[in-house]
């Protein structure tokens, strides 16, 4: 995964661009990818396929010296930005100059894909430097028809129902967002691979943020129904703990099924409504008339509450060298196990009348060896009527989803249930 | 409103009286009403319209001087008094006395509708001057055949179904119980005579409280299906801030909309649910086998809480004086804004798939410019799926229901949402 | 009752004995019992019969004197043993010794069912008496073909459905749990066949516990679905003050009514979810696939909480002594007053209109005189639908069961009400 963000990072990801599409070259030479393309101009729902940007030059110069130059990093110019070439006056060129005021040292991340501008994006230290009252500019940028596209990876299940794992592999220059989660993601894609048949037919894409989304499924609303949920994975390296954010629906199978799972394998954890921490694609795959429950798994802070994602966000200071790999491993993990217990949870319906004679099956738990499972036992046998799945119950009464699931598997072995899938089905 | 007032204060505006048939008739000069009358000794579900109630003279006397007098204060003889005329011991006599001894110099308001009995009403310190052994008294009523009249105004909407505005006009020389609340309701009227025709039909009620409501009513079960809501208003002009009491319902768009404009519109407010705040008209429009959602608006502190509701209320201190002019405009305007508000409430209903390309219709909105709208932009994009209506929306939101209005209007003329009527229709 | 437990008291009934049989036997001389036989053997849902147990002699003796002697006390020997005799080290017989340390002068009560085994129960400190490295022992035990008995008492009602009252009558020389609450029961019943005909019919179950219900039940499931309601009572005569579990189902009519009693006749009392208090019966006849609510009556503390039931509870200190013959006839009097409210309930739906013109049929209360009543009787007169029970109508205004039932009976004199069975049937 440490390779992937440091190959791929200083590539012009830009949403149309030949960057993204050697991006997603390189990743269909780890995961079998196929490619989805959508050309520039076609009207996906409320928008339209910007055309392709390509950037050759990006130059101010005093005349004398140039004192900025796109070659030096990738986002001194804004993404998308207008072709343009002039001797200008400072003050107006001051209009066209983007800073981070609290991050002086930062160049920002600037970008305008629909509407035309042009800016150039620096140091907020550096303006001192400008003392000359006229400039030449160059920004040589081209526009030309191009193709949108989408990198798309699905694992048949034993179930036409997808969960589709989504990361944005666009934000040119940048490293934590969104390369972090397209690593993970990768890798999350690799295990899979290995794995004998799920339940669940999952369906990965790497695709420009929003944009891509829209593009993707305003193309292949066909697909829609058969998208039990999505997950969204932005941002997941940086050295702060995960977030998961909710779906809409805020109560579904995925969203217990998260929360748990976060619960039991981190020590501390965010947890917050939609729109709380992220802004990402679940705005299109859990937004109107698309209403996917999507959750975001991230590491950013309350965004929705007026938080900073984190303190590098969307400058040049998003670097390989903030990424903790272990916490890419970690996510992965997280990921696989929220798509396991997805995959194990089903509903457990008896097939017996009163408790149960529990010595009589070997199912008696002494108090003294779980104390828990053993004040249990009553609830779980009253909760087997078929409408509560095994992860429900295990929330309810606190008992680990394995431990529960390893109980109820004997029960199964007795003939005293039976295993109702349909919760998700 | 402030002549009227005056003009009717001392005005003896029993239930059924010539004073209250003069203070109809007043009204009628004002705004066009027609009255409906039902006669004594209707049976108006479980209550019987009593006769006509003429009070011609009232005296204590002690022989050689005249003690108390009704012609020097209307409210010195209770409402509906038998009438007497003998000589009487003091002890006697002190059984038909009924002072406020917590207001010792106001006279309080005395009434015995539908149990015969008679009682003089007077200051508690005057009873100091009760040295004699035995008085002569006389209460010179007459009870007659009559009708108990109900003013009515109906100013017609596109939609059947009415808001019936209410205010009680008996209650004898007093002016804020309720002559505040028939002034507000009389300028209410003047204002939407002269508005173009709204979506409801507002129906205004000038009525003696209680069993004008059950005469009017239970004559009249026919108009009871179109009734969508009723506002009862009362005791609106002393010094004290605005008292919103819900309906039984209590969350119905009547509900939702007063406490909105409450809150958009005043500083400080009551809000209490039924029967903490009032006892009047709402007991039998939101009553039993009626059923229609009433909300009382009124300036009163919490009776249901064991509260008074003023100071001079239900004595001969509730005078002009009390009331603070200013406080019956602001109602006034409460009330046409509550009602502007519910004219324009819609449900809002969806025509895009995926969230808007804003900037592509203009719909952006900078978040330095309004940070709050900015921020709940997705959650409005994702709640117009016609069960909401506007107003639930701004509520939800935080957003104000003019900012949301306006936007929504935006979406309109770009064809991008339906508006639903619907939600009282 | 106190006759009853002293009798009974020290007799070896397990759960399927001749001391069990005596018993039953006992008890059919003071009410009409008739008694279910469910022979050793008999498959009941995932239960089977246990044989009888019958103990002739039970000895541990170190060869020159005997150390402990069940005919000293029943519980020196664990119910349901497997016979032995033989010469045995210390070290072995040590794991067959059953002591409480927490508790060390009792004998504590120690059964094994269901699985081979035996046992001598003792008193911890007597431990220190063994100090031989030999010891004879002998439990002469026999396992024997016979029937697990029920004794049964149906009191038919108006009603075909039942309420069922359990207490179980197995448990050797132990007072408290459970002779009390067979005591409360057969006062209980013996009050109830002095009534007029009820609305339910009542079924009394004495029994064993677990076993007893599930024998029972399970040979009997066409009475299932007439079993409305089951009350367990459990350990209710030692000084504590009263506990209630309620039903699964939470909030049922009987569990509002139980809960209302209680706080209506007691100073102080104890009230948990099913599980919190007690696990007995309930466990049966609330559970699955049965699922008639039950609640049981107590004295016993949060055993689902961790806490003991009391402190004499499965030891030879649960004796008559710590029996409060009071907390018996309390106990008995609150089961009868749950009774007759259950009875007495019904779901009024008014006659009227309009708020009643209470004057004209004598229904209005001063407020000088029950301020509460007064202030309450517009809700009241709201919530006479025909959807809410007069048991819900007093707890929602807060007014008692027996007065608001008295101020209904006069609307339904008027004909102003019609009173609808219902809630239970």
């Amino acid at each position: 995964m440490e390779r992937t963000i440091s190959d791929l990072w200083l590539k012009r990801r830009d949403i149309v661009s030949d960057g993204f599409d050697d991006a997603l070259t390189y990743i269909s030479k780890i995961i079998p990818l196929s490619i989805v393309e959508i050309p520039t101009g076609t009207e996906c729902w409320t928008w339209i396929i910007p055309p392709k940007w390509s950037l050759s030059e990006g130059l101010i110069s005093s005349g004398s010296e140039v004192v900025l130059d796109v070659s030096d990093h990738p986002l001194h110019v804004m993404s998308y930005s207008q072709p343009i070439r002039k001797r200008i006056k400072k003050e107006e060129l001051m209009d066209h100059i983007y800073t981070y005021p609290e991050r002086p040292n930062a160049i920002p991340f600037g970008f305008s894909y629909y509407e035309n501008n042009w800016k150039f994006c620096m140091q907020h230290n550096k303006l001192a430097e400008f003392r000359e009252d006229n400039y030449d500019i160059c920004i040589d940028a081209e526009f030309t028809e191009g193709t949108l596209k989408v990198g798309e990876l699905v694992i048949p299940g034993k179930n036409k129902q997808e969960i589709v794992l989504v990361a944005h592999l666009c934000h040119p220059s940048m490293a934590n967002d969104n390369l972090s989660g397209v690593a993970v993601l990768i890798g999350t894609a690799l295990e899979l691979l290995k794995q004998p048949q799920n339940r669940f037919t999952y369906r990965f894409l790497f695709l420009p943020e929003t944009i891509g989304s829209i593009a993707y499924l305003s193309q292949r609303e066909h697909l829609i129904p058969n998208m039990k949920y999505s997950i969204i994975v932005d941002c997941v390296g940086h050295n702060d703990v995960l977030s998961l954010q909710h779906s809409r629906q805020a109560n579904t199978e995925l969203d217990i099924c998260a929360s748990y799972v976060l619960k039991e394998e981190t020590l501390m954890y965010r947890e917050g409504a939609i729109g709380e921490i992220c802004g990402s694609d679940e705005r299109v795959f859990n937004g109107p008339g698309v209403g996917i429950p999507s959750i975001c798994i991230s590491r950013s802070k309350f965004w929705g509450r007026g938080e900073w994602p984190y303190p590098e966000y969307h400058s040049s200071d998003d670097i390989p060298n903030i990424i903790v790999i272990d916490n890419l491993v970690k996510t992965k993990n997280i990921i696989i196990k929220i798509l396991d217990t997805l995959n194990k949870n089903y509903l457990p319906k008896r097939n017996y009348k009163g408790p149960i004679c529990l010595s009589r099956y070997g199912l008696w738990v002494d108090w003294k060896k779980d104390r828990k499972l053993n004040m249990s036992l009553n609830d779980i046998m009253c909760s087997l009527e078929g409408g509560k799945s095994v992860l429900e119950i295990a929330k309810e009464t606190g008992i680990s989803f394995s431990d529960l699931f390893a109980w109820l598997d004997k029960l199964h072995k007795e003939d005293l249930l039976k295993m109702q899938s349909g919760v998700s089905d």
